[in-house]
């Protein structure tokens, strides 16, 4: 922890210091702006991959969509380079005008925030400045965390946004966010590895290939049915190999990759309205052994 | 939280307010005393229902005898209707007049309580007066928490008292609670479902055909040995449908239901003379998927 | 909790009380320093033993080797008898000469410390005075906790150094301890039983045919491999039965029992560097069931 060129506190999971995976849980938990819990687990100790990083929120929509998702675009000058991150946490909910925030219905009025970024090294001043005033905050009131995508923090980090997609994929598929109720989701810690690409592909491949989640909504059970059907990953084309890929096939387009798959292999979806469970998807350890390899 | 008629403290974990499986995590704990963990965990990512609440406490006998059990009869009168429950939690060793307290030889004296009771809504003054005076506290010491069967906060605090029925089934089987020296036990954590017959079905099928208790034990093996033989729910006569099909079978009279139905699916117990440790039962998968469907 | 003779702080965790699984859990997490989370976790729940016991530190070689392990070689004249002990806990660093402290490059000096002993009584004033002298504090100042082999608090707490007993031998397999980067460990919870040697077996055996660790190193891939292909138990020629039966083979010479035999049964590597992960060992439920029985 330091104090960063604008007063702002700088909290670095990953890049000079070690972080490690308890700084990875930490760092979600910020993630999800003190509204959750994540913790890790333990399945079946003959698998590859035995522990798990699983996410719980009672407010999984505010939680999620009003403050994990990085749905913040920043940017900043950095020594004559383009800094640009997605940023992520309570932040948000204070500074951002996503158009998220209308349907969400939410604004968020405090003394100071935090704001999470992906990324390897602390933000330019420049960025830390927009956040501040987006913010209606003196910097001094801003702490910043940051860990790069191939740290352990970082892994751990994303593989716990594997609720967060489930919450965003419902939107995308024009399922009500006032229907989702609870919800909890569970993921292997993919093992991290260098290169941006690489370890972005493997976090993802954790949440696609074997992510689980579990929601329970309100509303017309025919609905809660329509979600579970339409939710998990293989409903998406680009569905059955490892994420980079895919994201090599479209030379790193990222906007070329179909959005729906980002989201839960397999998901179960109770509609409390009837009691009746729809479940959809599986776990695809194939794939996963191809993307941890 | 608001405050009630007489001055007591009303939480409603699932009527009015969502609730949620954190609310039924915490309701849980307070079942408990304040003396044992429950938490949510993940199995087989592949399973249907995968998601687990795990109970916890190393007083076993008082936490889930002395305070978690439902077995303060309360009635009283509410605008011109009886209303009855069955209540639980730490005010019980304070005022309730159980033949089990003299068994346990154990009562509370504090300066205030907590009662929980699986009802649709706030109880009414006379049962709360009732409650106050056998605990000889004024109202204003009382707090009442409170969640209906097929919430989700219900759902889950009966799912929690898997290692109760266990406990409480081992006292029906005379086996001596004093030798009772440590337990946990883990159940499915059932979907919640309109209805109180079909909910109460549900969160009894999760510990009837999915509950898994471990016992550690003083005293004689041989002793253990016939507990773990008689104490998993296969060994009733009415084991082997959903519960709310059992329940209808007999016309909604409980107690004409086998009072021995009541226990977990699977259980281990450990002599700790000898270091033997013995099992019986097995979760039923099929008739779990019954009840959950 | 209670004074000692020379005004030491005494805990016990599993003589005169019960302690518990709980008493177990919290001795583990004193045993690592405060530096690592121990947690009760559920696996298959058809399993004969399904609850496991997990270690999490974010600073594996500090919390396991610098304070967990048992490598303070103590005694002191106890009425006549000798009393031997071979102690663990933050006392160490601050007192223990060991060799390792020297490679660990680390020393505590604090104003009080905590001792962890498996013995079934206090320790001795012989032995406190020599505890307190070595770190330079009066023995007001120092806390000793203790639980027999074979209690339940015991049982857990050396099952709890799966993680240890991984980084141990690394460390006699000459892996550089500065790349030991992260790590978690999980074991079922072994029953406890009677009997110093037994206890000792099935505390040893939930490790060697139970427990599955994970590495995350720095440095050469070829070494994370080699690392992992020479960890796992199954490596030693010991390996293959019951650790009593083993212990009788060599009619109660500890020291001639191949050391390579303490390690988990199962392990992964990740070497950070490249992002492979290299696997080896495995869960062996015969021999588990053949000492567990």
């Amino acid at each position: 922890m330091k104090q960063g060129p604008l007063g702002e506190t700088l909290i670095d999971c990953g890049v000079e210091t070690v972080g490690g995976l308890e700084a990875g849980r930490l760092l979600s938990e910020v993630c999800l702006g003190g509204l959750g819990h994540v913790s890790f687990e333990t399945s079946n100790t003959e698998d590859p991959f035995p522990f798990l990083v699983t996410v719980h929120t009672s407010q999984p929509v505010l939680a999620c969509l009003g403050s994990q998702y990085a749905g913040w675009s920043l940017s900043g000058e950095d020594n004559g380079k383009k800094f640009f991150v997605l940023g992520s946490g309570p932040a948000r909910a204070m500074g951002s005008s996503e158009k998220l925030f209308e349907e969400l219905g939410y604004h968020d009025d405090a003394e100071s925030t935090a704001l999470v970024v992906e990324a390897d090294k602390a933000p330019p001043p420049a960025l830390v400045e927009q956040v501040a005033k987006a913010c209606k905050l003196s910097p001094e009131r801003l702490t910043i965390l940051y860990a790069p995508t191939s740290s352990l923090a970082g892994t751990v980090q994303i593989a716990a946004r594997c609720l967060e997609v489930a919450l965003h994929k419902s939107h995308e598929l024009h399922f009500p966010l006032e229907n989702i109720v609870d919800g909890m989701a569970t993921v292997p810690v993919p093992p991290p590895v260098p290169g941006f690409v690489e370890a972005m592909g493997r976090t993802n491949d954790a949440i696609i290939y074997g992510g689980r989640a579990q929601l329970y909504v309100s509303g017309d059970a025919a609905a809660a049915k329509k979600l579970a059907e339409d939710l998990p990953s293989l409903n998406s084309k680009d569905f059955g190999k490892p994420f980079a890929e895919t994201f090599a096939a479209v030379k790193g387009d990222f906007y070329a990759i179909d959005p729906m798959l980002f989201s839960p292999a397999k998901v179960t979806v109770t509609a409390l309205e009837t009691g009746e469970s729809f479940q959809a998807g599986h776990i695809d350890t194939a794939v996963l052994a191809r993307s941890f390899r």
